[in-house]
């Protein structure tokens, strides 16, 4: 190993595009380079063979050789499940060595700030799709409508990773899993939503997440259902929004997902507490009228009446086999844990599906004494299968941030987030030669 | 101190008759007796000035303290909460120390089991009103059954801590706190509710559990409704009733009451994860209109709307004042702790007011070929503010276990609860005495 390498920890779904930007950014510039994961069948099977050569085996788990990889870093970008970034964090303080991740900075991560300063490393997070083109374009605007005098009077931002409309007519959900499915079937639960509207401070539990979506006209696409993310006020002191009164950080699904989703809510097939242990012979059908009356109607009237449930989503239900005598896919686990299993088997991205990242900035603004609205899109597809949407979106900004910290363009040191001029100019211009674009309109509000 | 002291550690309201009887039973058999917590002024308050010398000030806190009052005991109550059950407990291993408590087994708490018998040692728990007087008087009966030759089929209980119907009309929701006002309010939070109903297992999640409560109708008292507790399938082993087909433990609740509890589930206002930080002048109106959607209509109509409200459930909330510009109580806190605090200020167990104890058991089994229905139900009503029916059935029980374990009466040894005879039968021989007592009925089913 040398001491200057440039090392990826992690080669999930979403990592495609970073290990073959960062390979051939290390290969022409001379640095040694590596990706390690504890399975790396996913990650060979997805790059060009060219690049095979930098993967290694590795488990992730064994901390004395993750230390080996740091110690031999000059920068390591952590593509692991993000309760293990501090640890990583840790290492990379112990042995000088900069890092970036595409996650959220957690209050350990944050901790590490003044060190890292001290040591003059760059510890660079929130740089991938959501967190990360979203903050980094909505900044952008923002940044440049404050500097022609304009006063910032709400913030709405959504952002989805779906499927390209012609690859989900197989699919009444009109959704298949490109990244985390255990992500998806946990989303919105713990603390309830918090959020501004109409200058008010809303709060919305987890029971009514789904149940009352935002309906969004997206430009140069359409419709699309949204619901909101967990805190939305922390944006207010991060964006510097300190005259919104309407601020809001939503999750976009096609139309009738979300109500066909607070099925699974109501019933309490999300819950991830109690481990169910079902005879092995436990039918879909048997599963799901554990979760409702006791009676002699047939289970799928039953259902609709307990609920009182829409045909739509009834028939959603229906295509995912929850009337059949299917056997579960597994009968020991957490409610939620079966349920990522039934789904995992329906909302496969196929062979030929391309996935669909969209993106969409509201911004209004009263400017010259003129209320105005600004809406910024982003909608795109995924190249195939492996070259998602998702894996470009998320892996780009990180890579591209990876560039400048190689190159010295980040003057500012500690724990970042690509909220300053300095990273996000960079990063969006070269974003935007990969296609990942947004388009503006602005219209006068009355 | 004396080594040989029987110690209360912790005296709350349900402590009242626990200490009286435990003060006067020391006091004839001249047994050092004495009673700690951090504040005092409530049981100075509410028992017999005769008992004040055995009241002590001590910081629970502070482990060493307790650690000298136990090393001084012989035997050692536990009134504190639960989670600090297991650190008592492991102090009375170290010391040779016997030990009770009111509280369910924990995990923590059953894993000393081995080392309490290799000590001689009696823990005895759950030997209160609910768990307590429930499981004695279950298995007494069941027990009885089955040396008859019967095969229990099914298994219902229900039990709450109510307020005499002629001192509640002042208040709608005929519930005042006769106990943890917090326990109230976190009620089935967590783990879904898991049951048996028809010999099919039935899950049931928190935004279900008030939504549709049981009817059960208790004979000498009437009509109450019961929402299911966390797990009842775990007494199907404890109780060993290997054919039951039917099995749930509930809460009582008079009329009403779970509607419109259902009101603060679906808003999110019994959330204890989020800490708020409102406005100093924060109104009761101000405050519920975060939960819902933000419009021009009146607020009583917006809320009726949004969650399709009856008139009940909806004057249940005017008379709490969620209408009104009343500030709230407290402006920091989660919406649990929130919802708490106005509770607490209109749920008062008033200077005039007696508590209810209700228990209803029904046990269906089928004997000789008939299938039979035993009702057994207790009615017991507070004797004061103080002497409450709950302070009686949770402190009643456990002080009859402290006499036995003195007198050496139970032979088993370990972590214990009250399901074998020889512990049940002469603490409900005692407790008869007392006027707790049950009623039964046998039908015959068809």
């Amino acid at each position: 190993m040398n001491s200057n390498s440039v090392s990826v920890i992690g080669s999930g779904r979403s990592s495609v595009f970073l290990i073959e930007y960062l390979a051939n950014y290390c290969q022409s510039n001379s640095i040694p380079f590596a990706v390690y994961d504890r399975d790396t069948s996913f990650i060979t099977h997805a790059i060009h063979p060219d690049f095979h050569q930098f993967i290694h085996l590795l488990d992730v788990s064994d901390e004395s050789a993750i230390e080996a990889v740091i110690a031999s870093s000059q920068l390591v970008v952590s593509m692991l499940p993000a309760f293990m970034h501090p640890q990583v964090a840790l290492l990379c303080l112990k042995h000088k060595v900069n890092m970036g991740t595409a996650s959220y900075v957690s209050d350990a991560m944050s901790e590490l700030n003044e060190e890292a300063i001290k040591s003059n490393l760059v510890f660079i997070n929130e740089v991938g799709l959501d967190p990360g083109i979203d903050h980094m374009s909505a900044m952008k605007i923002m940044d440049e409508l404050r500097e022609n005098g304009a006063v910032i009077k709400g913030f709405k931002s959504y952002c989805g990773g779906l499927v390209a409309d012609e690859d989900d007519d197989d699919n009444p959900w009109k959704y298949k899993f490109s990244w985390n499915p255990r992500n998806v079937v946990l989303a919105a639960q713990g603390a309830p939503a918090q959020f501004l509207e109409n200058g008010k401070m809303k709060i919305m539990p987890y029971q009514q997440i789904f149940k009352h979506p935002a309906i969004c006209e997206v430009a140069n696409y359409g419709r699309l259902e949204a619901y909101p993310n967990r805190d939305s006020l922390k944006y207010v002191d991060l964006y510097g929004l300190h005259d919104v009164e309407d601020m809001v950080r939503g999750t976009f699904r096609k139309s009738g997902y979300c109500h066909a989703w607070q099925v699974f809510v109501e019933l309490g097939m999300t819950d991830d507490s109690l481990v169910l242990h079902l005879p092995n012979n436990c039918t879909m059908a048997d599963w799901l009228n554990m979760y409702l009356p006791e009676s002699d109607a047939e289970l799928k009237i039953k259902l609709k009446n307990f609920l009182n449930l829409s045909d739509d989503s009834l028939s959603k239900l229906d295509w995912l086999g929850f009337f059949s005598t299917s056997p579960l896919p597994i009968t020991t686990g957490t409610s939620a844990q079966i349920l990522e299993e039934i789904l995992k088997a329906k909302w496969v991205l196929g062979a030929h599906d391309r996935d669909l990242v969209v993106m969409l900035h509201q911004i209004s603004y009263v400017v010259n004494g003129e209320k105005c609205l600004l809406e910024s899109t982003m909608v795109l597809k995924g190249e195939s299968n492996t070259h998602t949407a998702m894996a470009k979106t998320v892996g780009l900004p990180l890579a591209i941030s990876c560039k400048l910290i190689l190159e010295n363009k980040i003057k500012a040191k500690g724990v970042l987030t690509p909220v300053t001029k300095e990273i996000y100019l960079p990063i969006l211009e070269e974003l935007s030669r990969f296609g990942i674009t947004f388009n503006d309109t602005v219209s006068t509000l009355s």
